[in-house]
């Protein structure tokens, strides 16, 4: 068959044959070929858990597709609340006469990004709708880890006088995703930033334990992001302009599309509030690390203005960095 | 604002606002309100884990709705595992202009349901899609629970000699649906049996914890949910057609329709197959409570034709019951 049937998503023979052939052989594992209603796992402690649902258009796209998004958007929210992600489920909704080949291309790059990200996929869903009650494929990854460290990091724990790291450029994803989608090119390519942050979370763990807050700046970017947590701890976040890295290319197609990258998604990025004595010790295994190559620091937190971001421009000035109002971008992961 | 927007699953201010309106008012409890990027847990032992999407047209039906049918059935198969259902995430795909009323009243239901079912909701996603994207709304449920006995029961524990029980009518949630999307109504009112069997379930195993298997038979219906079990554990079963209960208004509804009761999801039902020693007991447990009231034992579990599944008729002849082919029903659930 080269297309996706309803007859897929009916629980029956089909469903059965369809299950095995594809989803057994790029993400089979011994807890999944149980092929029981759930799956049985061993956990012990404090545990993470996050879900996603992925929706993203065009599904393929510079740097990835839905299915690498997938496992990469929720292997990071279990990773920032200072987890090792350990096992994701995920459900499928298939629009009828999907082509196989994408299906298959996507459930693939699902499974390389699960081996990479150490993360076993251990129950799943497929429901196959009629033709236009779906766009394509949407995913939804639900991911659960054991947590790393006591207390666990949290947008609640921002205190007056932490440094805010950035572990790298700022809107790749976004830009990338939006570029695709109109058909637009631009002479450096623009790749999204999709990556597993896990390996690289338990790496600043373990040498810095007393981090405050990580938190991956996806929809609404960076501004939104540390609007969030301003709100959560009641502190001020100030931030240098200056100092926020953006790729070349990015900065130079938001200009041309009139997108600021600081509200655009990120999808293999993190944020890491912590305090002053220890940044250098967390920007130095940041670095070391591919994945951290970029890090800086970007600004600090302040007991001025609670709740609110402020930017301090290189020309001096300092204006309020309000949240996304409204939609830049939607389906954008 | 009356209708879904795409500004609402944006990430930014208006997304924070509807999340706060709509999701905390229904679904709020204090771990989904630290509004961190995953819920942090406490859970113990080994766990059972399950997922499943939800696309069930129409979205209202008579004896639930979408929102509470995936509260039930994410709820059910962590319950088949011999697991005490805890928490839950959602995951939303709404597509552009779907009424909020018609929102409002599912997550209500779903936090109705939830409550019902003792789990809590612990993290969620929200992603609106334009118009024509999606068909209305799809929900995702993940689910996880302590599981309650070792061993725990599974779809590979069925053996030779054990009874197989139903709690009660087959076919009810199948051909709910089915009229009411095709505008049908009988004589007598055929409404789904959507339920939360978390607590019957616990109530069974704390009286007979050496269940063998427990399943719900949803999508595919009572024989496809036999059939997978023959299978796993490699066995016959044999059951009798003149026991297995249905009411009369699904045995008429489908013998106007053509369709096979023994092939319509359940999403208030359970299999539960064990020792014949131990049927009496568990009968009497299901049969105390309103949703296992009509808890009959259906047939049994032979060495003859393994994998397989037979099926005495009233007239004492016996003949395969496979699995269900191709799809009778799309988007039952």
């Amino acid at each position: 068959m080269d297309k996706v049937l309803l007859d897929y998503g009916s629980g029956g023979r089909a469903s059965h044959r369809f299950v095995a052939d594809l989803f057994f052989k790029h993400l089979g594992n011994d807890i999944l070929a149980r092929m029981d209603d759930a799956a049985v796992l061993s956990l012990t402690g404090p545990v993470a858990m996050s879900t996603d649902s992925f929706v993203v258009d065009p599904i393929f796209f510079p740097g990835g597709d839905i299915g690498s998004l997938a496992v990469h958007g929720t292997v990071n929210d279990v990773a920032m609340m200072g987890a090792r992600p350990l096992y994701l489920t995920c459900g499928f909704i298939l629009e009828e006469g999907l082509p196989m080949d994408d299906l298959a291309r996507i459930v693939a790059s699902m499974g390389e990004a699960a081996r990479a990200a150490r993360v076993r996929i251990v129950a799943g869903d497929t429901k196959v709708v009629p033709r236009g009650a779906a766009d394509k494929i949407f995913i939804n990854t639900t991911g659960i880890g054991e947590i790393m460290v006591d207390p666990a990091p949290s947008g609640h724990r921002a205190a007056v006088g932490d440094v805010v790291l950035v572990s790298g450029n700022m809107g790749d994803h976004g830009l990338a995703i939006l570029s695709t989608r109109a058909g637009l090119s631009f002479d450096a390519p623009v790749v999204s930033d999709s990556a597993s942050l896990g390996g690289l979370v338990g790496k600043l763990l373990a040498a810095v334990p007393g981090v405050h807050v990580l938190r991956d700046p996806t929809r609404g970017g960076l501004a939104t992001t540390l609007n969030e947590i301003a709100g959560q701890s009641n502190v001020g976040i100030e931030i240098n302009e200056a100092d926020i890295p953006v790729d070349p290319a990015v900065a130079g197609g938001c200009s041309i599309l009139g997108l600021d990258p600081l509200y655009l998604a990120n999808e293999g990025k993190f944020l890491c509030i912590l305090p002053e004595p220890q940044a250098q010790a967390a920007l130095a295994v940041l670095r070391a690390d591919p994945l951290g190559s970029g890090a800086v620091a970007i600004g600090r937190v302040t007991a001025e203005h609670a709740g609110k971001v402020a930017m301090v421009t290189p020309l001096g000035g300092k204006r309020l960095l309000g949240m996304l109002e409204g939609e830049q971008l939607p389906r954008i992961c």
